[in-house]
């Protein structure tokens, strides 16, 4: 039973999907992992992790106007305004998804339905950096 | 250390939730796993997974009731119609709770609050069969 | 590889996010936890876990109102009323977040941003025990 580490950084430029499965699914290659977990934090709270359908691009644009939607940008709306209009309203987007994903890792191959897909949410106007911890368990 | 992969096949007949765990704790008893990791992935964006009280129906009920109002079925709030008015409404409310749950196992046992069952959580108004990944590593 | 199972209680006194991150550090390095996977359950379908900011408390009453009016308690709106007003939207909120975490453990430490911290979230008016469950597997 082996233990690896790992950090990837995305870039983001806005709200919306981003998808790193590529990237994932190349960690689990080039480190030869065979059967085990990987599990993924993103090291941030204003910024978060799903799965999602990775077939129709409009599928992530409804998806990012639902919780712009559900989720104002009105500085009326919360006390905790003072880093911007968008950063309250991305704690509660990303409290709403997930901070980490936990995957299985079978013969050599990350656990997906063949329409899944791996995204980082960004729910921060600006362009962000934004961590992503890989840590696999297993064979 | 051991790893063991299975797959179980739920049949759903519209939008609910729907319990499977005994399939869960049937798995766990059959191949004597005494402590570990349990994690679970459905392979679908359409619908989902979630921990919920295993007691009193018109929780249930109420549950789909909340996500049915929360995240319309209404054509004109979406891009992606094509696959039906159901289908972008499933991926958000999939996105809003789990993909997978990652559960203990000890003493033969999943761990689970009394009032805790786990459930398969349709989105999809017609009848659908969903696939549920288990994977177990540990003793 | 090793496995540890610990359970702690937390006592909570009204609907708001209370911080466990310092009884889970403590639980880390009172074990001497070098590397693993660290998964956290809340036996309860009315609170759950998050993981939050942990800088501006602002942040966190946010939070609370947020999911307070996205989940009015008004017995109209459900039919599980019997346990009180509280209870179904409490439910519910688990629901849109997380029953359990799974975090990354690496060199004695839970790995966690710079600006991110555990909380259970109470969902509930009336003071409460919480049942916190914790499984360590890994080294």
């Amino acid at each position: 039973m082996k233990q690896v580490f790992h950090e990837i950084f995305l870039n983001t430029k806005g709200p919306g999907l981003y998808d790193f499965t590529k990237q994932t699914q190349d960690f689990v290659k080039k480190n030869k992992f065979a059967n085990g977990i990987l599990n993924i934090n993103i090291l941030h709270t204003s910024s978060s992790l799903i799965v999602q359908e990775n077939a129709d691009p409009d599928v992530l644009y409804d998806l990012n106007n639902f919780f712009k939607k559900l989720v104002p940008m009105d500085n009326k709306l919360y006390k905790h305004i003072t880093e911007g209009k968008d950063d309250m309203p991305a704690h509660i987007k990303s409290a709403l998804t997930n901070s980490h994903l936990t995957l299985s890792i079978k013969d050599d191959s990350v656990i997906l339905g063949t329409w899944q897909g791996l995204y980082l949410f960004e729910h921060r106007l600006e362009n962000q950096t934004r961590k992503i911890f890989y840590h696999f368990i297993g064979q």
